[in-house]
């Protein structure tokens, strides 16, 4: 009998610890759940709990919550982001121009006076120092030189084959993979709430068209940006558009409002910059009724990208840093409010 | 017994008409609610079953039929609308000819010099014909004393005060009311099928933005038009856009496609219009790769509205008349086509 006993107490007693164990076990995996619902539920994992996160999610809850005073209908969310700087990183240059020097090499056999010529020559002999030497005059020329004379569709599937495979001078990654990991989710975050994200940007119109749809989920018709004129013409019956070398429209400083309200027609109560030739949409953005949000990205990370702002020369961010701080915007110290930069890499070469 | 059986058949024979009742009133409300389902599947009931009608609706079920090679992405179904005339009646005149006539009369008090000086004198005469003698130049002259010199903010509200309670000088309408029954429909078809409807006008875009998206369900960043330029500026802190006495962009002809491209990105696949000033709109359209749509509103209905074609003067279609008939794009008869012209009325003069 005590060997039954004994014998029948033993499976009781492992029954006891098995049950202990499962109980833990089952405790893990409801704290795991916990967490994991949790991580599904933060939409910016990539973002520091700080200041910065908090100031998004506290907007959005704002004016998408039914009956609140801050309440805005659908229709009126709009969120405009600059890109350069913004969305995708903008250093050692702006994207756009590393594809200029590309297009003036391709285009150089064609052009034998460029020899002779600044600031293609310097181009051509890999001198960017004194071919920018003929400050924004020359760019425009090179701009003008290389990005027209062709046809919309033409134009198109340039930037399309060079997106593809051009690469970061530094990272060796696509273009198109040094964009911020914390923007896209922000862009996705709005997106889920009922925003249309624009992009707003200095950078040509179709330079950028060709891949955001793909890169940021933003459509072609929700990209703002400078462009040059364009004429209507029928080539042996069939209608093309011709690039003309002429500016037709500068979407910078305070010309990005002018091109939100001749896109959008309707005043953004978010946006997103990182330089003062963002600050007249944020301006923009913040004298609009009701609740507004305006976000100033600080590159402050030298170590995981760049660290510029007050004496940048091509993205100055100073006035817009001061009048961010005096009027309370929400200034994201990459440093410290990211926990990650880029997207995880697909790409061979690792990141500085 | 006899008695009984007769007493007994009576409710028997009561029953058996009680039933045949019963299935008659049945039958007739299976039929109706075949003819209502049938109705209520009917996306465009103001349309008479004819070529018109049965082009549209082919058209969008090939393209939205999955796994058919004419299948077109929800993001690509792009439609795009001249408005005056093929959204909305521009007879006597053009809608926005009336709002310039009568700012003329609103800033005269204003405007001292314009009792001696053409193309304003005449109007405040009520000369329209020799005000027209000036033609274009006279027409932009007007457009630009009226429609510049404020902010966006504040032309927007004029132009929401004056379509509030203006008036088509025949019906007694209001001109909101003035829009096509028949069209009205296709724009919701084409959305309920994943289209972005777009309003690609010769008019002005700021006098079209404030009342759209109520009366054809169009938001201000679908619609496309022509514009002046405005420029941004802090008044007293306040950052406002003041639009400036210059033509920035006119949205016809050969300025359509141009100002699709420039605002949407992408080719339409289908388009809409009544008149040569749609022509080359229609012709950038048709000329995308893929199954496509191109419609005339043809006016030929001086009953119900007006008839208006090759030898028009302001909205000539003749060329265009060709061009549809020769390519086998859709021409819309309204007298045959339309079963209805406007929305049920609900302004107190009859039409016509």
């Amino acid at each position: 009998m005590e060997k039954t006993r004994e014998y029948n107490m033993r499976p009781n007693r492992a029954y006891v610890r098995l049950s202990s164990l499962a109980a833990l076990t089952l405790l893990c995996i409801l704290l795991l759940a916990v967490v994991m619902a949790y991580a599904q539920n933060d939409p910016l994992p990539s973002w520091n709990d700080g200041p910065a996160k908090h100031s998004i999610i506290t907007f959005v809850e704002k004016v998408t919550k039914p009956g609140s005073p801050d309440f805005v209908p659908v229709p009126e969310r709009i969120a405009t982001f600059d890109n350069d700087g913004t969305l995708w990183c903008e250093k050692p240059l702006p994207v756009q121009l590393f594809f200029v020097l590309d297009r003036v090499k391709a285009l150089a056999p064609q052009h034998p006076e460029w020899k002779e010529k600044e600031p293609f020559a310097s181009i051509l002999k890999g001198d960017l120092k004194t071919a920018a030497a003929g400050g924004e005059r020359g760019l425009m020329e090179m701009i003008m030189a290389t990005h027209t004379g062709n046809t919309t569709g033409e134009f198109e599937q340039i930037v399309k084959d060079w997106i593809a495979t051009a690469k970061h001078p530094k990272t060796g990654r696509l273009y198109t993979e040094m964009v911020y990991q914390p923007m896209l989710e922000v862009l996705a975050y709005l997106r889920a709430n009922g925003f249309k994200t624009f992009i707003v940007s200095g950078g040509g119109i179709e330079f950028m068209r060709p891949w955001t749809e793909k890169v940021y989920g933003i459509p072609p018709e929700q990209v703002v940006g400078s462009s040059v004129k364009t004429k209507f013409e029928l080539r042996d019956g069939k209608p093309v558009l011709v690039r003309l070398p002429e500016l037709n429209f500068l979407d910078d400083k305070g010309g990005k409002p002018v091109g939100i309200n001749q896109h959008i027609g309707r005043r953004p109560i978010a946006s997103f910059g990182n330089s003062d030739g963002d600050l007249q949409m944020l301006q923009w953005t913040a004298a609009g009724s009701g609740t507004r949000f305006c976000l100033y990205v600080h590159h402050d990370d030298d170590a995981r990208e760049y660290a510029y702002d007050r004496k940048d020369h091509l993205a100055k961010l100073d006035q817009g840093l001061d009048e961010a701080n005096a009027k309370g915007w929400t200034v994201v110290s990459m440093k410290d409010e990211w926990n990650t930069v880029f997207p995880a890499k697909r790409s061979e070469t690792p990141l500085k």
